[in-house]
């Protein structure tokens, strides 16, 4: 008689990426729900409207070992990254006087500001527990402890940086890519780290696996800043120009006011949202922006070519890049596999 | 001719006890005054003034091994210690709108709110990130990443709880006493808990320093808490009343509304400072208050008795109770070492 354990010895255990993610959004979904009475409310109020996810699908698609199988250890590590980042909203929201979040009310303005200043702290502490909890990655990585309060501080400088250059529209294209590269990038590159660690993947690979995830967060967030002063609504569920209307200089405006002189000084003086979306565009700010776009983009791809990686995981890579530079994801994941629904996708 | 590392090979380098807490110091000042530019004016102004250092002290007093040495990476524990609780301070100045902070202005009311938050997640993350450096700590202990975002976890909790028992005057003492563990002993207890981990000591005492540890850090806040009804200035440079003007209920209050049942309502109504402080000492609630301290007290020292330690480490943990309980030291640190002076004491 065979026996089971044998059977499923190689990968040791492991769960498919569709799995991984169910359970990620179940996770995050409990700890909200179950946090102490004493900021429940809060943090249920949070559960209520989920996000994309698309973090966690980072750490997740780079935690695929050789076999299509991911550790359960990552399912704890992505929920880590997913509550990371709804802390970071929940303050940013503060800061910029948001009123929703996710589609419903932003925690502030039902809670009021010291409620949701702890609350946001409390979510960054838990996740720093929950990812500290990560037996694998503690015991592979020598400098794990490092890494991830490393990313945070980098984050945290990004978002004080952004803070200090509201409403300067002098504000160099070099400042906008530090701030973006602090904000946004290196949580993506934390979950690209931390998936590697989990994947069983060579340490030679490891740059690799960090630049690219560096770059899915730099197309990520010029996607979103372009979007600001494109679509009808942002696919964050926020408004058009509503970066603009708190204050927050993105490339398209900075690289339109570059283009256009004359530009710089009507803002200053205000413009009316319809007039600002034309000159941006007419300027070419849009088209610059979309140019760094197709650059990192076009880098990206080399490094998931040169990667070498079963068809599965190349193909999930491919498909995070399509969806973080807002392209419509093509099924790139493969029949086999399909699109899975989930709940951390809104 | 003698190997010189040989002699000093047990311990293995070291340094004294007010060598560490000069280092500490140093550390917590250089990285508040070398902080990127882009936060630096703010990391400058916390600079500018320094704090007890209690919790720096109470790490390096039980880091302190067999031969009376510090281990040297206690300096960076104690120092994200020491920064850790500054980055407390300046989230709770904003929430308590308090003015002054160590004597200067506080954070907020120089720089803004917004940025004032900002400072603060920026100290947590520099500090998670000094700990997380500390080598020994990490090879040491199995469970050393659970613990420490355990524990701010819990002082998180603790200050949510305090919050939404702002102006509670119907607030029970046990939630006054759940309020404290976590707002203050958390973080004493991390820092006899790091401290432990650094010193040698064997495993089967570590039960004893947490509890000690968590014992110092309820003296500690039951004497800030009396000495808000007691004193002309309370030792924190805030003035007398400070907690009570901003609607934080403590023990002594909550007692006397207790014992004299007319007070509760005379409170609610609102009651001039003085014949507040007269009324609840008259209602016995500093008396009480204080024996819940003699009661600590008391445990803290069998504590200290039953671990069996050298006579420095002994005098040195005497004497941090002893601070912690607003009771003037005795120079019990012995008169090879005496009482040195540090940056950090104020």
């Amino acid at each position: 008689m065979t026996d089971k354990r044998e059977v499923f010895a190689s990968p040791p255990g492991g769960l498919s990426f569709s799995e991984a993610l169910g359970m990620t959004a179940d996770e995050v979904n409990s700890l909200l729900r179950s946090a102490p009475a004493v900021i429940r409310p809060q943090t249920s109020h949070l559960a209520a409207a989920s996000g994309k996810g698309i973090r966690a699908r980072a750490l997740l698609t780079c935690a695929l070992r050789e076999g299509g199988l991911i550790d359960p250890a990552a399912v704890k590590a992505a929920a880590a990254v997913e509550i990371l980042h709804l802390a970071t909203l929940v303050h940013d929201d503060i800061i910029d006087k948001a009123k929703k979040r996710r589609g419903i009310a932003a925690l502030h303005t039902r809670f009021g500001e010291k409620s949701a200043v702890l609350c946001g702290d409390y979510l960054f502490c838990i996740a720093l527990q929950l990812a500290a909890a990560v037996p694998d990655v503690k015991d592979r990585a020598e400098n794990y402890d490092e890494t991830l309060p490393g990313y945070l501080t980098a984050i945290c400088l990004g978002e004080i940086r952004e803070n200090k250059n509201n409403r300067n529209y002098n504000m160099s294209e070099r400042e906008y890519f530090k701030i973006i590269s602090g904000k946004t990038a290196a949580l993506f590159e934390a979950s690209f780290h931390l998936g590697f660690l989990l994947s069983g993947e060579p340490e030679n690979k490891k740059s690799a696996y960090l630049e690219l995830g560096r770059s899915v967060g730099m197309i990520f967030q010029l996607a979103d800043d372009c979007s600001d002063y494109e679509s009808t609504r942002k696919r964050s569920g926020k408004p058009v120009l509503s970066d603009y209307k708190n204050g927050i200089v993105t490339l398209p405006l900075i690289r339109a006011m570059k283009n256009d002189t004359s530009l710089r000084e009507r803002v200053k003086q205000g413009i009316a949202a319809r007039e600002l979306k034309a000159a941006v565009k007419a300027a070419g700010g849009l088209e610059y922006a979309h140019g760094k776009i197709y650059g990192y983009y076009a880098g990206a791809e080399k490094l998931i070519a040169a990667l070498d990686l079963p068809p599965e995981k190349k193909d999930r890579l491919e498909a995070l890049l399509q969806t973080a530079s807002g392209l419509p994801a093509e099924g790139t994941a493969g029949s086999e596999t399909g699109r899975e629904t989930d709940e951390l996708h809104e």
